[in-house]
């Protein structure tokens, strides 16, 4: 009678009372968890907040021919029960190779439901772990009998939202994030898509009219910061979100017919649409339009949702870290921070040719012999240009020298479905590899050497071996990849989970060779650089050569570190002081960023890489602002986030590595910013010689770039610096301990 | 006034009359080619028969987003005019570093006509070389502007059958060629396609109820052989061919939704249905159903038409190798004709396992400590067993020992869409590669090294270098690879462009570390050993396991050399002596074919490549007729098939490599023959040592398969031997010059 009595009165609750709550280590964050209806269903809370409203998690699976061998097809949505609940607490801390601090704090309490689907017989683990400033949670399919091979159609994670939120996104694709960014109410997503759309991309793949990407960033109007992204993406397709809103009549599960165009999936979901302002995962598939063949055990990457009502927090926030696993490589003595120039921006702007000949309407490189081709009279890797390079990076302490354009096969290399694009081992006539390496090491330089794949992936797999080989010959320690164009094998999409794999395959098979990677085009980051420290950068978003073809808007780089780096650094390629470029080549694009703006990027796009990725002679005209970059370090024991708000400013102050000195940077968008920086992070007693760089009063991004002024003097902990940011500016200030 | 009387005049011929005429160089054949209406078409006659009637030629080309950068989307399909007609005569001879016969001639009249499309302003050349026994013909792309890039939708070369020929065929399918042999009459293909499609081969991939493989023979009512092929098929799709019959509303360009299942094209081609009983090609697509990916300059494989009143013609022709490049190895001296055999029947039949252990319901290499787990006890590939095999090989003169199932990750390694299945390297721990490798060289036999991908391609390529390497070090020359299951990229089909691309890719990598390499599951052969004779063998068709599985028709042996065989030899694994396997095994299979049988097909089934596939117990029952294994060559100087009628008897005398000793073979159907063998090609004045194994009087492949007559007497020219076959049995004669 007790037990009737019971189930009678919980019937009368609402469910949710009758779920697991977890709190975070200090209690701001509280996580409820439970299976309503057999559905998983979780909430979240940030200080009594709604943060997110509760949402369903579970995948749909997918049928296969070979299901009678053990691929089993009933999908994992439903019909669970709570078999065992297990809770955890960590406090631990760790040291990066290199980063931002040098002490990182893991702390976080774990919740872990193992779910019983009694129908099929099988079992999932929902994990969750809970951290001060955000939550990370992931499935996780211990090995079993019933559950021995799946495919997912569709991973079906839900984050309802409690409002009509402020989002910066980017639209959903399978292959390009090199959009700008949007700012509009989610309400608004579906009418701005088209305009969002970067059509001129040759790879856009849009798959929904509400779908993003991650990192999304939001804010809500009471003033919560809402960050949505991933961790740890291993051998899994990447994450994208589709919103369902007021218009939404069915999800989406993958990119319809016809190209740049996104139909209706034909095979809508048997499941229903959750509520409108509801974000649902959506995955990126195959080329058969499945997003992913699993086998028992295996867990997902984390799902991670970051909150605080301070915006500076989620730039300071290690969680995506966090959720990565411990470094995998035993020694690490090879990776070191790098500051670089290269030949790279002239041909960007169109001055010079990656190229070597014209002479052909298409080429196949076992027919080509390049000594006795045509050249073209623009091709810049060549080896006059290159030792132009290394001199000044030898002169400026520069640490490397890209050269893009070095290996044959630039006369056609792109979305021309062509599979042996590059060998990534002959250089052009004109590139004497062994001359300039060994040119470069006499003046204790490296060449940074360039694998662009054209996304022939196969074509790069096969040649990757006997291309590392000819790195380590030559001393090379560092390769810049890119993923430019449609992936080959046809049909694969940049993001899928083949594509994740091989992006990881190649990170391994470089730390093998002891060579850093530095992946352009390649998927958005989500930490694995925790674990494969030699992934020391990429560029997976709207990079600095964007300003050649027609420009990012000033507060693109005020986004960035909001969303794109929550998951690793990038290789933005700051350092654009001619920033109109009609000046030196026939390109009317111009940089929308002071000189001074572009000294900020250095600290305010954390990278363990930085390039200085204007002309040599540039740096000459402006030799005392340039002495910013000669001094600036790449890698920091302590890093302090001082205002930030997206899209708008960020200033922050970093310490450089087994070093007293500090760095500080800030850049604001368009409208120019007054930042107000207490100098309470020095030591106490102590005193610093401090050098401005400042934007000049009249200056401006677009009418006045490149007036600043440079203000030395001596400051001491306590002491404030009001430095004024003009619209599309910003500032960099050097703090060197006495 | 001339001009145009002389247009009013064509216009009152039949056009065809306009055609270019095409004689072969005895006449036989005779070619015509015409453009009727700005397409292409072509005719052929033999001895005054029509061969083919009236047929198109051209090329449907794809649309793509890529399209303004260079990839054109016009038709070649019509709109041409003959720009320039060319005509030559070769007549050459040339060594294969193995083969049939010590030399090779290769005499044709070529004609090519250059097309040109005035309305795209490109140019297509159809190039033909009529032989004696038939022809090919390829198109070609020469590079030009308006011709850079182009991807096939369909190619739409068609065959215009003259009647309701008998055919011997195979169901189109993109994935697998081990079905039985089908003969019907063409107008019976569409009845019979149901059936006739293997359905329990787990890669089944059918695209219409039409659609049938090349090779196809056919026989004509007039007592004509046909035999439509390919050869050279390089970086192309491999072609299938769709008949056009009464019920035909639409051609198939692709394979339609679901699995094991033709649904009709949803985007059918714009272009005329040509009329019932022709044949139109239909090429293997990739996961996005295109047909190929194309550069200027290339061509297509070339297509081919054999053509005789004698059946025996259709074995003895070396059309397909002579359409071939010539060898592109410097160096062959490593290449080499073997005998072997293996570890490797037992599993077939069930009685030992492939895999080691059986504790886990599937496993991840990188996880499993294979030193902890628990063996299954049936492990064929251990150290004993393979000793065992070394041993026989020893003493028998057998070259190598296969031995599969040596490297880690037989658990579960087909069809689980598991991309990781295999490393090629690592042995299981019952295994010591060293000490078995030693010890066999040690006793003058190599080990045959077995590679199956499970069709996880990627993986393979991955390894590969690394697999190679191992063997090198090892000493093994030769590897036996396997493409057992679905293709992973998901999507993708055996007989893809650019899975033929990977085949040759690890041809090609082969040869640089001195491999032979025997391809199993491989797309069927067009020729291709002649330009890598290192391609010493292959399977793409129903082999001796099948044996196993169920049994084949007793016919099955003597349609392969009028089908599967025109492209390169295959690896058949013959020599099974106890056909009973329930008499050693719990397999109920039985095999349908006499002991002599088996014999006979050394010869019948050319191969340089021979192994001798049941049990060293079961040879050593039967040690006497073994003794023609031990005997009998698989490399030779002469060969003259001596009768021969598709799917009914094949009688073949072969003059072994370097010698004066000849080996004679017969192999029939269920309904046995009398093989009248005048030896009217020995030596004159010179005496022969004759061993004869015969089917005894009461011999079947069924009711007494291991009944068999040794008979030894001296021969000379001119003397006949009549040997009688049993149902499903054969002989097999060896000849000792003296």
């Amino acid at each position: 009678m007790k037990k009737t009595y019971l189930v009678s009165l919980l019937l009368l609750l609402p469910l949710s009372l009758l779920a697991t709550e977890v709190k975070s280590p200090n209690g701001n964050l509280v996580l409820t968890f439970t299976v309503e209806q057999g559905r998983p269903v979780y909430t979240l809370k940030y200080k009594g907040h709604d943060v997110i409203r509760p949402s369903h998690l579970g995948l749909e699976l997918a049928k296969d021919k070979h299901a009678s061998k053990g691929l089993k097809e009933t999908d994992l949505m439903d019909g669970f029960i709570i078999k065992q609940e297990t809770t955890d607490v960590k406090d631990d801390t760790w040291q990066p190779v290199w980063g931002e601090t040098k002490n990182i704090r893991n702390h976080y309490v774990e919740y872990a439901a193992t779910l019983s689907q009694p129908a099929s017989q099988r079992e999932m683990i929902i994990r969750f772990r809970v951290y001060d400033d955000g939550i990370g949670f992931r499935y996780e399919f211990p090995q079993q009998q019933e559950l021995i091979y799946f495919l997912i159609k569709e991973e079906r994670t839900e984050f309802a939202m409690t409002g009509d939120h402020i989002a910066w996104w980017l639209p959903g694709d399978y292959d390009t994030q090199e959009q700008e960014t949007q700012q509009t109410r989610l309400s608004e997503i579906r009418a701005r898509m088209q305009e969002a759309v970067n059509w001129g991309n040759s790879s856009v793949a849009v798959f929904s009219p509400t779908g993003v990407q991650t990192s999304l960033q939001m804010k809500t109007d009471d003033g919560l910061y809402i960050n949505i992204h991933e961790a740890a993406c291993l051998d899994y397709a990447t994450m994208h979100l589709e919103l369902v809103d007021a218009e939404t009549k069915a999800l989406t599960t993958k990119l319809g017919g016809g190209s740049n165009a996104y139909t209706p999936d034909p095979m809508p979901s048997i499941w229903p649409i959750p509520a409108p302002m509801t974000f649902v995962s959506h995955l990126t598939p195959d080329a058969t339009g499945l997003k992913g063949c699993m086998q028992t055990p295996c867990t997902t990457p984390w799902r991670t949702v970051m909150v605080s009502d301070d915006a500076r927090d989620m730039l300071s926030s290690n969680l995506i870290l966090n959720l990565n696993e411990p470094c995998a490589l035993d020694d690490v003595s090879w990776i070191h921070p790098t500051k670089y120039c290269g030949v790279w921006w002239e041909m960007i702007v169109g001055k010079s040719s990656w190229n070597y000949t014209d002479e052909f309407p298409s080429i196949k490189l076992d027919k080509i012999d390049w000594n006795s081709v045509k050249p073209n009279g623009r091709h810049a890797a060549n080896n006059e240009k290159v030792m132009r390079y290394i001199d000044f990076a030898a002169k400026n302490g520069l640490d490397e020298v890209l050269v893009e354009g070095w290996n044959v096969g630039w006369e056609d290399w792109a979305n021309m479905w062509k599979r042996d694009v590059f060998d990534f081992v002959t250089p052009y006539p004109d590139f004497d590899i062994k001359m300039l390496n060994e040119y470069a090491h006499s003046k204790g330089v490296k060449i940074l050497m360039h694998h662009e794949t054209s996304s022939s992936t196969q074509n790069y797999e096969r040649h990757i071996k006997e291309a590392f080989e000819l790195m380590n010959k030559y001393g090379y320690d560092a390769v810049k990849t890119g993923y430019v164009g449609d992936i080959i094998p046809r049909g694969d999409h940049h993001y899928s989970q083949s594509m994740n794999n091989h992006y990881l395959y190649v990170i391994k098979e470089a730390a093998k060779h002891h060579i850093m990677v530095n992946s352009h085009e390649a998927t958005r980051p989500t930490g694995l650089c925790r674990t494969w420290p030699n992934l020391v950068g990429g560029e997976s978003a709207r990079g600095t050569e964007y300003e050649a073809f027609g420009g990012s808007r000033p507060d693109h780089t005020c986004i960035l570190p909001f969303t794109r780096l929550q998951g690793g650094p990038m290789d933005y390629t700051p350092g654009i002081f001619v920033t109109k470029l009609i000046t030196w080549s026939n390109n009317p694009s111009w940089a929308r960023i002071t000189l001074c703006g572009s000294l900020a990027l250095y600290l305010t796009m954390y990278s363990p890489l930085q390039m200085a990725a204007d002309l040599p002679e540039h740096y000459e005209q402006f030799d005392d602002a340039f002495q910013f970059i000669r001094d600036v370090a790449c890698d920091w024991d302590e890093s302090i986030y001082l205002e930030a708000e997206p899209a708008d400013y960020i200033t922050v102050a970093r310490k450089a590595k087994g070093t007293d000195n500090w760095f500080i940077g800030g850049k604001c968008d368009e409208n120019g910013h007054l930042a107000v920086v207490k100098l309470d992070f020095l030591d106490k007693g102590r005193k610093y010689e401090c050098t401005i760089y400042a934007d000049a009063k009249d200056a401006h991004y677009e009418t006045n770039p490149q007036a600043y002024t440079i203000t030395k003097k001596i400051v001491k902990r306590g002491d404030v610096l009001k430095l004024k940011e003009a619209p599309g500016g910003g500032f960099a200030v050097s703090l060197i301990a006495k």
